[in-house]
């Protein structure tokens, strides 16, 4: 029976509580599980045990924890800092954690400054959401064929990795193994920039006396290009500030981009603007259609398979493993 | 019986085709129907056919529209000056003639250029698409609630009006009578825009080398926003010329809230950062709750309702009712 200790019941944790319950524990790469879940909304921690997210919630941080063989922090990137200074001495010995944060590299240093040498860390960014927040907006399959990236330390055992890779599969999803900095790089580009744009969009748009009229048209284009500005705002603004030097540098290549449509469009320049229109309809299409099933590339970067999976605990929570002492 | 040429069998035009063929001739607001369609290629001709959007292909636009009592413009933007100069000699007398183009006030310049005065013209644009283009991407219930926007010359018969307002019904749209500048102005902000924005995000994130790794990294975020970058090229080139003035407006304004945010962002500024995006998501979850049903205003901007339907047509092709006589 593997213990999780679940903390940040928001749509991210309350999603992979639900998914882990809802796996057969037989088939399951991490067999049987326990799920204990902590937030510091009690009204989340409700709503969770509801929604048969967690098998047991808890009034601390402390108390959530103390028994774990793996955490999952799912808070707002921001909060991360804190949990993982107050994780450091709560922790049981070889306790495995890992966070589903949005950016990677800060959080990467804040785990390695701050959880002890038996603690083993891997970063965790499961590529989905929706743009509904909270523990009642969360879903079992958020993950099913999702990509999931991992980022184990220089120093994590294999073994960590291992069973991280199980919870991942667990959730429905595929592990893709990347490193902090380029993680956070690719995606500020596919990620965030969007998030930017869909904002920007609906500040544009709605500033004038005409958007009451305007917003009696706008039809299904608007309502996807603009659906992340409805996401969760603080986590958002997280991501962003650790985010920063990624993403200023993709708002700045968008505006470049921009300017040069606005200037083939002020010169009505038919061949010019069809042939940018092209090239951008190809690339999109090509990336939809080799969105289902794996990805190029993605078989050589998932370091292990499937079948590495049984067996993995044995080795780390045996009493002639304990790396602690 | 009321014949009804459709002119370009694209997306839109098929699946006008395909819902008249769905509404029940019993209380349809046209009654039974027969559509006639052309397009300058056979291969969308013979698949309108084959999906049922069409009764008859012709040959020829003289054969398509000889005997129309409603012709429904359906080609790309730019394609619809000649075809306008075209029916000029070729409609029968008292025709009603109603386009689906996405910008209006150029077109509607072009009919009152080119049609004779016994011809009555209502430029219409229908609120719906989707990123597949052609015949065989048509669906009958494209416009099922969708608004469709209806703007009638000054000297435009009422009739003609009602005629038009009664296909939007039979399509399962609900019509929304506005300026044809004002029309051109909103789109520009609300659908041309946005689809500015999902192309200048592909050619953004896809120019580097990193491209390969990055596309196995995008989901949904991406996926939603980037959407409206794989919609048909030629119309959306076309749009763009013919609502170039509009449209750089909203894009000038779109780079100047990127600046904005941008310079928040390289400040780090937490707390103008979270209000931009709080405002933004007020916004656009406040036009998302208002989507189903009407529209604030839509009622009063409606000028008929559906009980001054019936009958609409003795008036406009009885004998005693030839106003080129």
């Amino acid at each position: 029976m593997i213990r999780i200790s679940i903390i940040g019941l928001g749509l991210i944790g309350t999603s992979i509580g639900m998914a882990l319950h809802n796996a057969d524990a037989s088939t399951a790469a991490l067999g049987a599980t326990r799920v204990v879940g902590y937030d510091q909304d009690s009204h989340a921690i409700s709503t969770a045990r509801g929604r048969l997210a967690i098998d047991e919630g808890t009034r601390s941080l402390a108390e959530a924890v103390c028994n774990a063989h793996l955490v999952v922090l799912a808070t707002p990137v921001q909060a991360m800092r804190d949990t993982l200074a107050e994780l450091a001495t709560l922790l049981p010995n070889n306790a495995i954690v890992t966070d589903t944060a949005s950016t990677k590299a800060q959080v990467c240093r804040w785990a390695n400054e701050h959880l002890p040498a038996h603690i083993s860390f891997v970063g965790g960014h499961p590529m989905a959401g929706k743009e509904q927040a909270g523990a009642q907006a969360a879903v079992p399959d958020l993950f099913q064929d999702a990509i999931y990236c991992l980022i184990p330390g220089a120093n994590t055992p294999q073994v960590a990795i291992n069973v991280v890779e199980a919870l991942v599969a667990d959730v429905g999803a595929r592990p893709y193994y990347i490193d902090a900095d380029e993680h956070d790089a690719y995606v500020a580009g596919i990620s965030h920039l969007p998030f930017i744009l869909s904002t920007a969009l609906v500040q544009s748009v709605s500033r004038g006396p005409a958007w009451k009229e305007m917003a009696a048209l706008a039809a299904s284009g608007f309502r996807d290009v603009s659906r992340l500005a409805s996401g969760d705002v603080v986590m958002h603004r997280d991501i962003c500030l650790t985010n920063r030097v990624a993403l200023l540098r993709w708002i700045d290549d968008m505006i470049i981009t921009l300017q040069t449509i606005r200037d083939q469009l002020d010169a009505s320049d038919a061949a010019e603007l069809e042939q940018l229109f092209a090239e951008a309809k190809t690339v999109r299409d090509t990336w939809l259609s080799n969105q289902s099933g794996l990805r190029p590339g993605e078989e050589a970067l998932t370091r292990t398979s499937q079948t590495e999976r049984p067996g993995i605990f044995g080795k780390l929570w045996s009493s002639d493993h304990k790396r602690r002492s």
